[in-house]
């Protein structure tokens, strides 16, 4: 091929790609400096995974007693990692008239590292939930064989490591890392669990492939719910641009509630405790305690 | 283990493995040479994510001025790689004779070149296009934080940026690849958009799992669907061979179309702009502008 | 930040993250040693592609001749890899008093070796299927370009390569890896085929995301399934701990069966062979030979 | 083996390891933070190596217009990882008292990128320089067969790339870090240049091997040596504490001397130009302008 | 290329690389199983200057307390890939009739995993014996900065740590590991220190290149040496096969000997203590404490 | 630092690097396409040691028959990487008007490829004189505790591999690549041998640092040399331009002959068979056969 066209084509081309419109422009962050790293938080993810279940996730993973070495390891590079991300996401949309002050800088790295610190210390709880959550899973499949084919293997133990970490970093108020989080773990499974949302003990998801958990669910303990199950939204309140408005706007279930395949239950309607929902049903109401509803 | 058995056993495997049978024979490709390779289909549409959102997903991003640097060199990478596998896939099914010939392999060289050329041509649209979807998506969910959210974490907009690269592909005449980079994509977020769909901007899929799109659907602007839609064919023509024919066999959905989570539209029926069709609808007729559809 | 602060945090929380909740001591195997290795298995995975697939997913494929060393390569690093991930995996639960003596694990290792000189068996059936398979999701799918297209990148043919690899390992009695196996595709593609599922040649799945196979299920030859298709239980038999019992519980589906789009067919039902099971349809009883079952 | 003894044995070697003894802590930097890295500092060499030698080691290496873009790309990498490596350097042996002060590291940060930019100013210049050592060593040696040859594989090249980048370092005031470059190419090579030489231009070094060049000594241009020449001290002074002080200990080698192998030419003397030293001399006085010394 | 001409020759070269010639079967070792791995074996060495000298080679290193986390995982990790290497070493030239019995293999592997923690027993002394060489080379170099510079880059420092490494192992009565150990050093440093070599602490080698130090030398406490010495054999004894034996046939050289560069000093004499052995000197018997040999 | 101050300088030297000097311009190749590769020459060497010596060097080894498969990947490998490396090689120097015309391209391709072809029906006999080799190094070194030693770290085997491979491909006429390969081992072993050498079988070197030997020395066979010495040249030819010419100008070695260390033979000068040069020697003139020639 001729090599002046090819260079007329990308010096032209490399031009064109770096000039920014005015569209692009807006929906840049306002703040500088380098943004959040997806390929690190992946990395923070299997730290966590590795904290958590470490005879199935930590490549070191030996005795008890030698264990600690590799936890305290890997919990020191969770630390360095995850403040370096929240100072990152804490930055991203700063608009400080000079952001490039060190003043600045420095209380957001003070900010980030305390925040990282809440966060370790709210891994026990993580890990103790996880287990229920994993027991329960085993308890509801009959093709189960054993715990660890649950940990190790099934998608729906993904969705829930990355949904509780997401969770705890929400509550914190850490910007930005929350939804990147459970939005990997939505690619990587199916399963969409907003961070928002409140789910109790011994949860579990079975199959789970199209389920999707709306931003302000709240789910009691000991729920169960199958694949392509929706708790979502019915309508959107706008605000005056015409925007979507955040409010309590998905369903609350009670302790003890199963919900069937590609059942959808939307709107702020609460589901009483121990009721069952049918596969397919469209729900839009509040039932009671003990109600069992199936298709018509 | 006896190391004469195991050896016997390998040895007769390796030949059993290594003999076609008549029906691998026939479904090889014609052509020779190497064929397309995944891997580097997955490189590619790492440059032009990076091409089309540095600010996220170029590594090496900095401020303006300099960023050019990084997207001349991504650009000549991009050219060298998709040229690379454009001309794998031309001579992929090629059946001439004797496809060794050098004359033939400088003709699709050459034609491997141009038309990547042509493919780097449309970036610039294809990022504009990108960027009014990105819009669509964070317009559209109250529970999105900001648009950095939805372009670094949403499944949909991997969805997209594979479609939309695939589409312009297919438009070009490239074979294979187009559906190729569009399942990566499929694989990756549930979502399955073909890459011959003729999709127009402000383009927004909520949640998304499950969504199908056929490959002849022809979608207009400001047009929104949830998770597990269908856009499919009702039933296929077949040919002599009882094979069915690529036909016109997908909706329409004009401008400004809503289509709530579950619903399947099935054939070559017309959707009128304004509409909106209901979660669970099960809709195989064209409706009228302004219609609301919801489930009985 | 104080430096005997983070030293503080991070020593108390390895302390506590060291200890084993009466729970998470339940939860473990009762085996000792490593446990399987979910990067090995997909790295297995990667082989038997290779083995099977060696014109699509072969990075040392040549002309035929030469193409019998990588197949020889292939195979030796396969009986490395998965003799020992079978040793591991029959070592997981294994309660004898004292799981170190060398006894047990020389026998442990023979059974290991052996199962998988069984497997390696078994690899060109797998193969004969694969293409019947790669050639029923082609004749189906009008929007097919070529074969080549279906063996590279349909998710639905990820699934399959792994139902069958996973379903040769469970008839074998290999424990644990089958699932995790089958899960590994599970998450990749949104497809869940359980590999105690039984499944004929000339198995087609269109588009897929959101299929789910029970393990007891049963297909017969040239059936095709479409996305979001359940062939799940219909209720669970409780044993005295309240533990659903792993019984058949799941369809049969007989010869050239059709099931489409977000089917549900629930409980241990029989679909009459030529039988087409229409879309979003909720079906629990048996149906004969050639019925067609439309959504009302 | 009994674990019980295996925990004893790590756990208290743990313990030792982990205590600094006093000569330990004497020896390590006053300094707080992370050291400079050696790997990348390698990767820095690279960098410098693609900037000069851009047909030789640059990866990217195209046509001369694209090219601007990949030396774009590196300059801003080498910005980067330099100033980082001389910020390290320069809190390396500080020792204000309390080290972590954010406005002594802002302090570091600016001289360290300003550092930085100065040595950039001068790559031009080194560039110049290794381009007449390429060309001395191919005029000096009959067997090079090309330019080439020279540049890609003669270890003297190496070892005079990094001589060449490490002595501007020095003269920059960079500290730790000239020393730490010029011994990677000491031991990649076997040539041992102290980057406080002074060497001219059209500087040639055959074989190489064992050459050692003084902190002190001073080369003219189109000087050549052989391999296994030691330009050396005679004797230290020492000072007070009996340690030797750093004064000028090395020779003088005016233009065009020639020293051939194997010789020793010891302290600080004067070698007049185009004088020809033989292999094997050990010589420890200065010799006028036209000497030829031969060995005995 | 003719394809058949490239597959015959490939085939048929295939065949004579397989076939060991009769000089080939005899110098493979005896035993059976995979021999030690080079690579494995730099991974060991990296291990222990991470231990040895964690502020400079630890990438893990922060402060104090934490250091002891990494220090633990460290010294697992050394202990397993050390126990396999001495494994692997044991069995090379294992010449049971039955190699594969599993008492023996049994044996081996206790007998390995006991060397390896009498091999951990000993790492502190190498540490204390290391710090003192870095300081003798800090002292006695006029060029050198800082101790920082000598432990993280010095040549000879690399040559010591695998030196003083291979000593231990070679004490302990591993076979094969500690020459190929020394032989890595010898091979990046171009100093030639055979382990079988007694070095006192307080070590000094200045510059380095081309130094050898012979199997059976014997070297006191606070010894210097510079570039190019040899500490040799003179002649060697035959036996009656007339193969050169192994017995005491290098010099000894008491506390505070310096040998300047290019020394030789040959077969089984001593240099007495305090002695000065001048540059070029060749020197092949015995002298008195306190003297001072200058060539002539 | 100012934004824009960082810009400005990185802009400027961007600029300035990309110009080319007149010299620069002179010292490239005047070939176009990529030049040789000297990371792909590195991984050339890897196949061709673990050809040659696969119980070591081949990370798949394993038993007897199935090793052929290994060496029919490899040497595929070996034919795919050394093919395009001479093609570059070839085109590297290549004065044509259009070096880009296919036609040319053609040429060189099936030139390069038959080239490669030639080189492998030349291993079998490389890997002969590397046995022999290996034998003499061990039966010459009281040191050598086996064979495994030597062939797995002596760095003069590596140089041995290197420069036997480089000579054939030197004979053979392929351009470039002969030197670069020899002086991969030059830095990595401080022993340099030009492939031009012509060297007998059983040839020995001991320590090895510093060794020099010239582009038309003739070595014989059984002939052992020790570290530091010199096979050189006395004086050179200058012609017209007064470069030095390519002439035989280095020592003849006649079978048996022992080198100790650091003896300089230099010239065309013959060291008849059975002679004994002693270390240190300076020798310019031939010596009869059975000569002992020892330092005064």
């Amino acid at each position: 091929m001729d090599s002046n066209r090819l260079e007329e084509v990308l010096m032209r081309n490399v031009e064109s790609l770096s000039l920014s419109s005015e569209q692009e422009r807006r929906m840049l962050p306002r703040g500088t400096g380098r943004y959040p790293s997806v390929k690190t938080l992946k990395e923070i993810m299997g730290l966590i995974k590795a904290l958590i279940f470490p005879a199935f996730f930590d490549s070191r993973y030996t005795n008890r007693h030698l264990r600690a070495f590799s936890i305290g390891v890997n919990l020191e590079k969770l630390f360095s990692l995850l403040s370096t991300e929240i100072r990152r996401a804490l930055r991203f949309d700063c608009n400080i008239e000079n952001p490039d002050c060190p003043e600045c800088f420095k209380n957001i790295s003070n900010s980030a590292e305390e925040l990282t610190l809440k966060f370790i210390e709210r891994i026990s709880e993580i890990k103790r939930l996880l287990y229920t959550d994993a027991e329960a899973m085993y308890d509801n499949d009959p093709a189960a064989g054993s715990y660890a084919e649950v940990i190790m293997s099934y998608p729906v133990m993904q969705a829930m490591i990355h949904y509780r970490t997401a969770h705890v970093l929400k509550e914190l108020g850490v910007p930005v890392l929350p939804r990147v989080i459970s939005e990997l773990a939505h690619s990587a499974t199916g399963i969409d669990i907003h961070p928002g949302a409140t789910i109790g003990e011994y949860f579990a998801i079975d199959h789970g492939t199209g389920v999707v958990i709306g931003e302000t669910s709240i789910i009691g303990n000991h729920v169960t719910i199958y694949q392509g199950v929706t708790l979502g939204a019915k309508n959107f309140t706008l605000d005056d641009d015409g925007r979507p408005v955040d409010v309590p706007r998905h369903p609350i279930l009670e302790d003890n509630v199963t919900v069937y395949s590609n059942a959808s239950i939307l709107g702020r309607i609460t589901i009483g405790r121990n009721s069952i929902i049918g596969g397919n049903v469209w729900l839009t109401h509040s039932v009671p305690a003990d109600s069992k509803i199936l298709q018509r």
